[in-house]
């Protein structure tokens, strides 16, 4: 496993017109590039994640997981406007030689991509056998495929969508609004909004999880209480547990990044847009997932030519694409298996072109 | 339809061993009381509501309505801890002649059904004919016919649940903690906190709705959009309709009430406190609903008594408890015309004593 850094220093030109004059890449990689074997796994990070994969993916990424770097080269890029490397609202405004803050320019998921088409470019990588990620990863994977469809031999999307939906964009909203009421974020400083953003995590996190999941594990065992509960503890301790390790404008951001997603954007269509998938497809939805529901899931595989929708059960809701490491290694491993690879004429895939 | 207040002069005690030194109840009446006739309908209100049941129930209470104050006396009182004329957090603290704000004490439901029986008292009130509540008013409802059983021939819930519920717990204090994020609810001012309390609303509002509610009245017609989605103006204006009328301080605290809600508090447990009750019962639950789940209404049906349980189709999920009111009407008037009104012996309800 090594960190990186790649510096792009030319203008760096947004779907929204805007311009970054220059943008850093933080990723990782794991094992050695071997394009005879055709090797390059790239997993797509979610919201607050880093290009870590193999810390916050456990199981999937690392010696001895799934993806193991003795077999794949695997590449994690951390997202433009995040915190944790690359381009982001607490970076450097050249043109002000101050943090950017609330000036960093709006971004989209096909902004996102853009930076890690910079990236393949500058490893001098020609395939990559598969990319892989959940939630806003799996937006950025998903849109990758359809921006670069000769790229990529498999694509693999857990809990996620085509187009953001008007739910998603509710919470996302309310998780604003609870930063906005910080009157420290419009100070423009490196702490602003914190106490914003742990609500918004907090709110974020009901809709990760769901009333089953906190039936189970906050339910209380004194039952003369009248405050001081479980479940308001764990909202607090999540909210801050971000606090320590992220930023309210990158937060800010990215959450717009996600309400803008829709990859049928200056296309025809939506489904127009997923028949233009030529990489093999599997879809992951999670049945008691509230935030992305997995009938969005089972929605795109009616229109990614070679598709396979599979659900993975889980009391965790959105969160089990990240704790369902056993099911969703078997599925994957499953989805390789398939007669698919060798002969797209006798899969066992549901197609509809369109 | 009138308005009035009683002031009640002496120590009033609440469940935490805390005194307030006298309360005020707004309270609103329709129609006559009639004891021969035993026309006595309480209406109890939920959350941000207030005494003027007419107003915030449409088709459910009023001239014409289902209960008509022609042939009903309804009564609805504001709650302790609310803004609209009953005593609260922006009263004035005789201890301190200003308004008690943050200083203000913890609330329960058992509070809000005390004074109740001192507004029942002063009106020379010996019995109830319904008391009917959905949400908050329904945990107010039933905690009451819990506390006082022989006071009530009929008790009707809608959308709530006998004990908060960790679920509720985590929605709730993800919105404190959006209030607290506000610096101003700190500064002690009768605008304290409202930036923070229409995030607070933007949070409750989802969970008073659902996806299927937002994909049918949010969805955008303009697909190539990036920004200011319908969804994100409509969690700004409910935000923004809820500062004009209510405070910070009174919402933080009626949240509390709703996450110490608990009939088993100090009593055997939740199924024996639920079995004191003598009403008739009607519960209602609303498949949709995703706060107070259906399944939580139809739990308490196995040990009150002499109970019905039936369910509310309504695409709003929770809200649906006010804007059903069709429904609503038919299934109580189901409710009120079985043979359980003449013979409990020949009734058709479900019953198990504990």
């Amino acid at each position: 496993m090594s960190k990186h850094f790649y510096r792009y220093k030319d203008s760096f030109q947004l779907e929204s017109g805007k311009v970054l004059k220059g943008i850093d890449i933080a990723y990782h990689t794991y094992g050695t590039y071997d394009p005879e074997k055709n090797n390059v796994i790239w997993v797509c990070h979610a919201l607050t994640a880093n290009s870590d994969a193999a810390d916050w993916w456990p199981n999937m990424v690392g010696d001895g997981c799934f993806y193991n770097p003795d077999e794949y080269f695997i590449i994690c890029a951390n997202t433009l406007g995040s915190c944790y490397g690359s381009t982001g609202p607490l970076s450097i405004n050249p043109d002000t030689s101050k943090p950017y803050f609330q000036e960093f320019p709006a971004l989209t998921v096909r902004d996102l991509i853009k930076a890690h088409n910079l990236l393949v470019k500058h490893l001098g990588i020609s395939r990559i056998h598969t990319v892989i990620g959940g939630s806003l990863g799996g937006q950025q994977a998903m849109e990758w495929c359809i921006s670069n469809p000769e790229l990529f031999d498999h694509l693999i999307v857990l809990a996620t969508n085509a187009k953001a939906s008007p739910w998603n964009i509710g919470f996302n909203e309310s998780q604003r609004m609870a930063i906005k009421a910080d009157s420290t974020f419009d100070e423009n400083r490196e702490d602003g909004g914190l106490k914003g953003m742990a609500a918004a995590r907090s709110i974020a996190l009901l809709s990760y999880r769901n009333n089953t999941t906190y039936n189970l594990t906050q339910a209380e065992e004194n039952l003369q209480k009248t405050d001081d509960f479980k479940a308001s503890s764990y909202q607090q301790y999540q909210g801050q547990k971000l606090v320590k390790r992220f930023n309210a404008y990158s937060y800010y951001i990215l959450t717009k990044v996600l309400d803008s997603h829709n990859v049928g954007r200056n296309r025809k269509s939506v489904p127009e847009a997923l028949s233009r998938i030529k990489a093999k497809t599997l879809l992951l939805g999670i049945p008691s997932d509230i935030i992305f529901f997995a009938s969005e899931v089972e929605y795109m595989s009616q229109y990614i030519p070679v598709s396979l929708y599979r659900e993975v059960e889980s009391i965790y809701g959105h969160d089990g694409f990240l704790i369902e490491g056993e099911t969703i290694r078997e599925e994957i491993l499953n989805f390789y298996n398939t007669s698919i690879l060798e002969s797209e004429s006798e899969n066992v895939f549901n197609k509809q072109n369109l």
